[in-house]
C-alpha cells in the first residue's frame, strides 16, 4: 500500500482541512490509545474532553469543534464527522485490503444451468445449483450453498458458509456473513389431536425469501421462507449476528436490528424502525414506521404510533432483585389492600 | 407440472367438495390476497369476516362454515380444516417441486466403512466418517460433516451444512435444517481455585446424541453431545431454528420449542409442552408433561402441574416504563410502608 | 481399547484408594443409573443420599465422605472430586476415543504461503487461505475456512465447519466447536439523515480478533471483529454455545459464559466473571472482575462492585402473573398514592 496523506483524504472525501495536506496518515483508530499517524474523529459530544489529550494526529470534527481541535493540530471540519469516518473507512478498506482476485475456483461445484454474471468470484467449494442467477461482480465465499432457482443480485457479497434457500432473491449490494441461513422452512405444523396427547403434522413452507438491496446480514443469521407468501426484507435493512425472522415477516426499508432478536411469523415491521439486541417480537403483529424498541424488550401487542418502547426488569444486586422480586407475586393484592386503605380514609 | 383440480385433491386428501370437481388450482394461499387460481382455508374463526371479500377460487372450511363458504363459491368441508391444510402443503410440495435425483457426487468424501442404505442421496462435498450407518432414502446436503460411528435414520434428510457428530443417532424421518450442530461438547468445567482467581478445566463430555423418529431442527440449532448420559430428543419433537440445547436435557415425545430457546444442562422437559420464542429454561429442572411456556420466560424451579406459565415484564412506551420500572426497586419497602399504614388503621 | 482398573487410575490422577486396586472399570457415570462397572462421583451435598443406594463399583469423594463410601464399597478419596473427575474425563477420552490420524486430506484448499506446523491435521475439504500459520499439533476439521493472514496456536482445534476471519489470532490449545463464526464485520453503521427518512452508510471494520490461550468457544458462537481496535478474548476464556460478542469487546481471563448470551460492542468484561445464559450486556460499559450475572438478566449500566447482579421477572402460572403484570403498569401511581396515604395520616 502506498503513502497516504492528507490531501488523498480530502481529494476522495471533501471536507476543509485544517492543517499541512501532506501529513502522513497511518491508520484510522479511536482518541483514546492514537499515536502520531493516526486520524481520528469527533462524533459524541461525550468523548469532547480526549480532543486536548489524544495524539492523533488529525481529527475530523465539525464546525463546532473546530477551533478547540485546530488548537492541538490538524483537523477536517465536515458537517456530520461520524457519516465522514463512515465513508473514509470505506475508502481506507478499498485501498488498505488485498483486492480479491476474481476467479471461479475448480473445485467448486456449479451446475451447467447457472448464469454467472461477468465478474463474478465464486470461492472455493462453493455449490451453486441449477437455475441459479448471479449478477455481475457478486463474490461467494467457501462453501457457501446456493441451491436452485435462487437470484444474487449484482455486486453482493457472500461470506463463506451461507447458504441460500431455493427461489431466494437476494437484491444488489448486499452483504451476507458467514453461516447465514436464508430460507428454511418456516416453523409450521397443524396440531393432530389424539387421546394419546396428538403430535404435529409438517405444513410444507411454499413460500420463498426476498430480500432487497443493500442489505447486511449478520453472521448465523436465520431468515425463514413463508408458509404461502414470501419473507420479505425491504432495501436497506442491516440485521446484526444470530437473528431469528421467522416466515413470512415483512421488514420494512432502512431498519436496523441488533444482534439476537427473534422476530415470530407473520409481524410486519415499518421502516426506519430500530430494534436492541436480544429483543423479540411476537408473531402476527404490526409495528409502525419509525419504531424503535429497546434492547431485551418483548413486544406483545402491535405498535401504532413511532416512539419507544421499552419493557425490562431493571437489574439490581441479587439480595435487593430478590426482595423486590418476591413482593412482585403480590402487587395485586397490595394495589387491592392499598384500595381498602383509601376507602377507609 | 400437470393441471391440477380439485378432483385431484378430493381423490388424494377426502374432505366433501362443495362446487365443480374440475375447478384449476395454480396456488395455495391465505384469504387475504388470494386470486383466482387459489385454493385457501379458513381455520381461525379471527379470519371468518374475509371469507366473504376473499377472491380464492374455492376455500377449505370446518361443516360451521360449510354454508357461508358455498354462498361464495367451492368448498372443501372437513373437520380439521388446519390439519387438511398442512396435508395439503404435503401433497403439493411433493408435486411441484423438483425431485433430487438419487445421486452421491465424486466430490463427497465418504470413508469407505460408512454405509450407505438403499437410495440415499449423498451431496457435494458432504464428509461422511468411519463407521456411519445411514438408512435407505436418506438425503445428505453439501457440506454436511457426519462423524465417525453416527447413525442416520431412513428417509431422515440433513438440509445443507448440517454436523452430526461422532456417535450421534438419529431416527427416522427427520428433519434437520441448515447450519445445525448435532454434539458438540456440552459445557462443563470444574473451577480450580487459586490465589490468583482460578480457572477452568475441563470436563470431556463422554455421552452422545440420541434424536427420535420424526424430529424436526431448525437452522442453527445446537443441541449439545451429554457429559457422560446422552442427550435425548423423544419422537415427534420439533424444535425450531437457533435453539441451544445444554447437555443431559431430555425432552418428551411432541413438544415443540420455538426460536432462539435456551435450556441449560440436565433439564428434563415431558412430552406434549410448548415452549413459546426465546425462552430459557435453566438447568436441572423437571418440567412435567402438558406444559406450556410463555415466550421469553425463565423457568426457574420445576414445573409439576400442566399450565401455562408466563414471566415477562410488560412493554410499555419507554417514559411510563421509566417511571414504573425505578418504582420497582422500591417494592419491598413500598409494601412495608403499606403494612405500617394498615396497623395504624 | 484395554482393561481399565482403578489401579490405572490411581497411578495416573492420585488420590488415596479405599477398596481393591484390581477392580475393573468400563465406564464414567452419575451415581444415579450407576452399574457394576462404574466409576462414579460424589462432589454435591445435595446428591449425598444417593451414595447408599447407587450400584457404581467406586466413588471418587471427599475426605468428609470417606467412611460412608467406603461403607458401600471401593472409594478413591480427594480433596476436589469434582476437579479430579474433569481430569478423569481427560484421561478417560485420551485411552477410549480413536486418535486422529495427523493428515492432510487432499480435497483441502490450501493456499501455497500458508505455513503448516509440525503434526498438523487439516480435515477434508478445509480452506486455507494465503498467510495464514498454523502451529505445530494443530487440528482444522473438514469445511472449515480460515482466511488470509491468521494465526492458529500450537495444539488448538477447531471442529467441523468453523470460519476464522482474516487477521484474526488465536491462541494455543483453543477448542472451537462446529458453525463458530470469529471476525464477521461488527454491526456498525452512521446514519444519514435525509426527509425521507434516512438510510445507514456501513462503517468498514478495520480491527480483528485476538483469542488468548486455553480459550473454548462453543457451536454457532460469534465473535465479531473490531471497528478501529481489535476484539480480545484472554486466556482461559470459555463460551458456550450461540454465544454473540460485539465488536471491540475484551473479556478477560478465565471469566466463563453461558449459552445464547448477547453483549454488545465495546464493553469491557473483567477476569473471572460468570454469565448466566441468555443474559445480555449492553455496549460501552465496563464490567470488574468476579462480577456474576443471573440468566436472563439484562445489564445497562456499568458494574464496579464484584457479586451477583438479577434482574428477572418471576415466572408464575400465567393467571397471577397476568393479575401483577397489569398492576405493575400502576406501580408508580400506586406509589404516589401510598405517599398520599402517609401524609394524611
Amino acid at each position: 500500500m502506498s503513502r497516504i496523506t492528507l490531501a488523498d483524504v480530502i481529494a476522495a472525501l471533501g471536507g476543509d482541512l485544517v492543517g499541512a495536506s501532506d501529513i502522513e496518515i497511518t491508520r484510522l483508530g479511536p482518541l483514546e490509545g492514537a499515536d502520531s499517524g493516526t486520524l481520528s474523529f469527533l462524533s459524541n459530544v461525550r468523548y469532547q474532553s480526549q480532543l486536548q489529550s489524544t495524539a492523533a494526529v488529525c481529527v475530523i470534527v465539525a464546525p463546532a469543534f473546530a477551533e478547540a481541535a485546530a488548537a492541538r493540530g490538524a483537523a477536517i471540519v465536515t458537517p456530520d464527522p461520524y457519516l465522514y469516518f463512515a465513508r473514509l473507512t470505506q475508502w481506507w478498506a478499498a485501498r488498505v485490503r488485498p483486492q480479491a482476485t476474481p476467479r471461479i475456483h475448480p473445485s467448486a461445484v456449479i451446475d451447467p444451468s447457472a448464469v454467472l454474471g461477468e465478474g463474478v468470484d465464486v470461492g472455493a467449494l462453493a455449490v451453486i445449483e441449477a437455475g441459479v442467477t448471479i449478477g455481475p461482480g457478486a463474490r461467494i465465499g467457501p462453501h457457501c450453498v446456493i441451491e436452485r432457482d435462487s437470484q444474487i443480485g449484482a455486486g453482493t457479497r457472500l461470506a463463506a458458509r451461507v447458504t441460500v434457500g431455493f427461489d431466494s432473491r437476494i437484491g444488489a449490494r448486499c452483504i451476507i456473513h458467514g453461516g447465514a441461513v436464508i430460507g428454511a422452512d418456516g416453523f409450521g405444523f397443524a396440531p393432530v389431536k389424539s387421546a394419546d396427547g396428538g403430535r404435529w403434522e409438517k405444513i410444507e413452507q411454499l413460500g420463498a425469501v426476498q430480500i432487497g438491496d443493500d442489505v447486511e446480514i449478520g453472521a448465523n443469521t436465520c431468515i425463514d421462507r413463508g408458509a404461502l407468501d414470501d419473507t420479505v426484507i425491504a432495501d436497506g435493512v442491516k440485521l446484526d449476528n444470530l437473528i431469528q425472522i421467522g416466515h413470512n415477516v415483512r421488514i420494512g426499508a432502512h431498519t436496523a436490528i441488533a444482534g439476537c432478536v427473534a422476530i415470530a411469523g407473520s409481524t410486519r415491521i415499518g421502516a426506519h424502525c430500530t430494534v436492541g439486541g436480544a429483543a423479540s417480537i411476537v408473531g402476527h403483529l404490526q409495528i409502525a414506521d419509525h419504531v424503535h424498541i429497546s434492547a431485551c424488550t418483548l413486544i406483545t401487542r402491535s405498535i401504532a404510533k413511532p416512539g419507544q418502547y421499552t419493557g425490562v426488569f431493571p437489574f439490581d444486586d441479587n439480595a435487593s432483585w430478590e426482595k423486590n422480586a418476591a413482593t412482585l407475586r403480590q402487587l395485586y393484592s397490595l394495589r387491592e389492600r392499598l384500595k381498602a386503605l383509601e376507602k377507609k380514609l
